[in-house]
């Protein structure tokens, strides 16, 4: 993996990142596809509207297809379909918050699958592996996630055990080898929940290995947003300027903004996906409820700004199909949010490009942060 | 609207519809939008994989969004978004199967509304006016549509009201106007049950009626196919040649060839969009269970023919959302199957014009109604 940073303005970046799987040209986001599908978007249409680079999740996958069934697909692009860079999470999120009678030890974390309660382990050592099976353009390093709410003395502790596990991944990554012929990179992730001196000593510990990019997690999981905004600007202040830097599960469109604005290059979030399947869309023109009787009879298209071919159907139609249950009601919200997300970014940009990102920023949240 | 005989082949007819919205090639597969939306399917991928015309519920769209919204729009075309011709059922057989504590009488049929239990009316008149205020290019008769298995009693005081009501829609029809510029046909509905006496009467009465096409209800209701088969032979034979002759609710691709084979043009059928929703898939090499461990590893195209984009997406994938319950699947599914539907009806036009109809029918049978 390459990195070429092309522009700045004020503290954010813009840059581009090269893998084996093609180019991904930053700030960018990436739609979750958590089990190698990003919920209700055909990969066709995630192409047509911008996206470059998705997220699958390392946990999700084990489970299910499994790694043999991966494996013998010659990795999750040829499974999938989808033949752009894959970026996998380590799965320890998810077993932290979706896995049934976790326990965490030095050795790793105990858990029992949510889909039938069969136990597993993962170990740093065996999520590297599985993200090897996966055949992921970028790997994440194996972390404890502490809520945003942890005290010091757990967050101290926490951070430790990560630092442990950090070294234990990246001995694994190592000495293990691609198993389909491409790099994979191998992200570390600095946490430290929101206290600076842990953040920057996280900060300080990752840059000791010479990764191709840096993750920042444990943010956006109930902290204040300045608290998150905070502990950017501290992390950012330690991370090298000529590595992508990727602030994992954020956000909302301005949390998204701001971190850009502080030098974040990478995000991922389920909330176009998520949100479009519960009925709210996010347009240029303000935030809106499809069941808001508001809509009844406004036949204006979606989204004027035309972000993709769904935006052509109308207020009124999308909101008979949402109060009426149609699945096709999720589908074109969640392809409209993707597309809003991929247009924000790609703005975005083009702003740092120009050098107008400070003054375009507040403008435009004015507009997309409204409610409809 | 004007219908065109072009080729015929054995009792099987190939011809072309013209309407307000474009043209038809006959035999042709309606897919079924009961509330404006082919389930799962953008209207897009529907054009995409060669759909001409698309079926409405005139039961389900005057609860969902009403006619008040319909007219606000000018229309369900320009409501949805779907510019091709649209074609509407009378609600009869929604009313019948759907909606609650209904009662028949001279007059009409009252119900309670299936989604809030509101007390409502559809009378011949009603339902006439009710498809004005949709616009759909083509209008159906309101009839009674009694079940498969109904003794000759019934059946015939069935027919007698149908008939009745039949005078009144035509009556209806002929003394009002379009409501937004473009002429609509009115289909007339024969019925009889699985009685040729009676089907000859009902199609002898149709007849008198001087419409654009004309419907054989009340069959693929629950009585045997050869049974449904002999009717349409006897229907057909009183049918006028230069008019479309329409099937209704029918059905498997085995019924839809023997029905083209017995002179009908025109179907519509949920089974591709409602077996696709349940992981069942019709391929041009054979009926697929998508949730069978048999594909866990099968690599290789969802259909070779490629009848669609969706048909790249390899089985193993498929099985993978099908087992995880991923709304993909049914998009896949849904769509590939209406793709493969209009696979069958334009394959079957081809060799009707070839003059090969005979020949190729029990070869694709053979391939296609196999379990893979």
């Amino acid at each position: 993996m390459f990195f070429k940073l092309q522009h700045t303005s004020g503290g954010a970046r813009a840059g581009v990142i090269e893998t084996a799987h093609g180019r991904v040209e930053t700030p960018i986001f990436m739609p979750v596809g958590t089990a190698a599908t990003v919920k209700g978007v055909f990969h066709r249409d995630l192409r047509e509207v911008g996206a470059q680079i998705v997220l699958a999740n390392t946990y999700h996958l084990y489970l299910r297809p499994g790694t043999e069934v991966l494996e013998a697909a010659g990795g999750v692009h040829r499974f999938c379909g989808w033949n752009g860079p894959v970026l996998t999470d380590s799965g320890g999120f998810q077993v932290f918050s979706l896995a049934d009678c976790r326990k965490i030890s030095e050795e790793g974390c105990r858990f029992a699958s949510h889909i039938d309660g069969s136990r597993h382990m993962f170990t740093p050592e065996g999520v590297v592996d599985i993200q090897r099976s996966v055949g992921a353009d970028i790997m994440m390093a194996f972390d404890e996630c502490p809520p945003g709410t942890a005290d010091r003395a757990y967050a101290e502790r926490s951070l430790g055990l990560t630092e442990r596990w950090l070294e234990r991944c990246w001995e694994r990554y190592e000495c293990t080898d691609p198993k389909y012929g491409y790099r994979q990179s191998l992200f570390p992730i600095v946490q430290g929940v929101v206290y600076p001196d842990l953040r920057e000593r996280s900060a300080r510990f990752v840059t000791q290995f010479p990764a191709d990019g840096y993750a920042i997690g444990g943010l956006a999981v109930g902290e204040p947003a300045e608290d998150m905004y905070a502990m950017i600007e501290v992390v950012n202040g330690v991370l090298p300027a000529d590595k992508p830097r990727y602030l994992m599960g954020v956000g909302t469109p301005e949390n998204i903004l701001e971190a850009i604005s502080r030098g974040v290059d990478m995000f991922d979030c389920v909330m176009p996906t998520r949100n479009g399947r519960n009925g709210m869309v996010f347009t240029t023109e303000g935030v809106i409820n499809l069941r808001n009787e508001r809509w009844k009879s406004d036949f204006s298209p979606l989204d004027p700004a035309d972000l993709s071919f769904v935006d052509r159907y109308s207020k009124a139609y999308l909101r008979h199909l949402t109060i009426s249950g149609e699945m096709l009601a999720a589908q074109i919200a969640s392809l409209h949010n993707v597309a809003f997300y991929m247009w924000l970014v790609k703005e975005a940009r083009r702003h740092i490009a120009d050098g107008t990102f400070g003054e375009w920023k507040p403008q435009v949240l004015s507009k997309i942060t409204r409610r409809l």
